[in-house]
């Protein structure tokens, strides 16, 4: 029996490590909050990593998921969601700490290594996950094998463009997938659809303003039955289906794994995400439709493909 | 030194068939008109096969280019410039005719292949052939590896949807790109935009009806220096970047290939493509920009990769 591997999320308000055996179980776990800028971030990686590893008598591997572009060479060059980072090598600096290698990626990548290995995906060959969240986020498994990319930043699929008109994002661009289908394009279709319509009972669960309603509101309004709600939601799965057959033109996978917050409640979605998908996808009579399947590991995605970084990092 | 291996693209008017020795120079080389039907093809390709081998003593491999979809079993699915072909498993049914082995794999697919073992992409790891013709293939290449998919349809890239509210195509749905950055997309643009104005130089190069315009005219009138035409190939030349940059978001590439018809006339677009790219790029400052080249194997290219696919299927 070797010794398990480590994996620590960094995530925009907590970092969450996970201890894992060879079987894929979880041994260990911890919590610490994210603190703003680069040193005190690898301190706080550093004192969460060495007191799991204490715990249970030392670990054969460390990985970091991070929110953001990740190089191959573990430097975060940009990151939403962490205040005061840019050009950060997060992994030279803990390897220097620790005085062991520490490998890293993406945050949505890890969440595929995860859900490949140990999650909805195991033993597929060719699988996208997409984490719909706040943003979009995305990995590739194709040939069996993870594809990093020429520097690691494959798989930032919320900003392909689906609408060059379309609203702007908040990178520069316009019409962006996931001004569409993250939770946040969610909010955007329903105060969108508020402005047009009354959407009554949505409005009213955000306070009484429309520019007010948030994602939560329209899954609430739907799961009373709304017909208001329903409707943005069959709207928003058609967006989520578009890129889904978009991204099936490419890459051609056996099956998709969803993820991120908006996964919690599959049930609402997976109906008229798997309606449109079956509607929008190119040649659909010609070729076996892919799985659309949703993520298994939940919030522990990120920091268990942390702790198997070493395995998939080939 | 060991036997050489034989490729044969197949289009909607001609196949050509080539030798190809170890250093990847074509040492054989064969042409015959695509005849209609399944039955005859596949005559007319053993003949050429077993033509082109008899003159160099022998070959090593077989494999086959073929438009459309195409199974990792080498079946036709659908074929949009062969008439008459559906289902059509011609890799099992020229096998049997050649008593060995025969690759099979989609055109596009198959100059990926060439221009990343032999051509513009030699020694990369990470890049996207596209194939800029009446319609758009694509091609990629991940991990130094050839990327199938789990059916052998990667690389629909001409039909991913960048306006969903975009002209309607024959696939059926609407928006595809390569509505907008192929060939015909070109004189479409070109269309639109003499209904609009007037576009005097390339309507005459068509005949003097907008409506008959061809991408041929607007090249034509664009090397005589017509800013109408010029102002078209911008405008195409940003429908082709928008597309790559939503594959650089997808994919990483360290570089593009661009190949097919336009292909031989990149003197003309590759100074609107790179600009418009530099600008549409996702995160461009922090970022290297995928290097834009074009294929070097012009016509060839199709056949050179079927010669080898039995290398890169693996």
């Amino acid at each position: 029996m070797s010794l398990p591997r480590l994996g620590i999320d960094v995530g925009g308000t907590k970092c969450l490590g996970v201890v894992l055996d060879d079987a894929g179980q979880r041994v260990g776990e911890g919590r610490r909050a994210t603190p703003r800028g680069a040193e005190a971030i690898v301190d706080t990686l550093a004192e969460l990593a060495e007191s799991l590893a204490a715990d249970v008598g030392g670990v054969r591997s460390v990985g970091i998921g991070m929110p953001g572009l990740v190089t191959r060479d573990g430097v975060i060059k940009a990151s939403p969601n962490l205040r005061d980072v840019a050009d950060f090598p997060v992994g030279a600096m803990l390897a220097a700490r620790l005085g062991r290698p520490v490998e890293v990626d993406n945050d949505a990548t890890c969440a595929i290594a995860a859900e490949w290995k140990v999650g909805a995906a195991i033993g597929r060959t060719d699988v996208v996950m997409v984490t719909l969240g706040t943003g979009i986020g995305g990995g590739i498994v194709a040939n069996n094998r993870l594809v990093r990319g020429a520097n690691g930043f494959t798989g930032e699929i919320g900003h392909v463009v689906i609408d060059p008109d379309g609203p702007p994002c908040p990178c520069g661009r316009r019409g962006c997938w996931e001004r569409y289908a993250s939770g946040s394009g969610l909010a955007r279709l329903a105060r969108e659809a508020a402005v047009g319509k009354r959407l009554n009972r949505i409005v009213e669960l955000a306070g009484g303003d429309p520019e007010d309603v948030r994602g939560e509101n329209v899954q609430h309004a739907a799961r009373e039955g709304d017909s208001d709600a329903l409707a943005v939601i069959d709207l928003f799965g058609k967006w989520v289906a578009l890129g889904l057959a978009n991204l099936t033109n490419v890459l051609d996978p056996e099956a998709f794994v969803l993820g991120g917050g908006l996964a919690a409640s599959a049930d609402l979605y997976l109906g008229p995400i798997q309606r449109w998908f079956t509607r929008l996808l190119y040649a659909p009579d010609l070729r076996p439709h892919p799985d659309l399947t949703f993520a298994t590991l939940g919030e522990y995605a990120g920091a268990v493909g942390a702790a198997l970084l070493a395995d998939v990092h080939q």
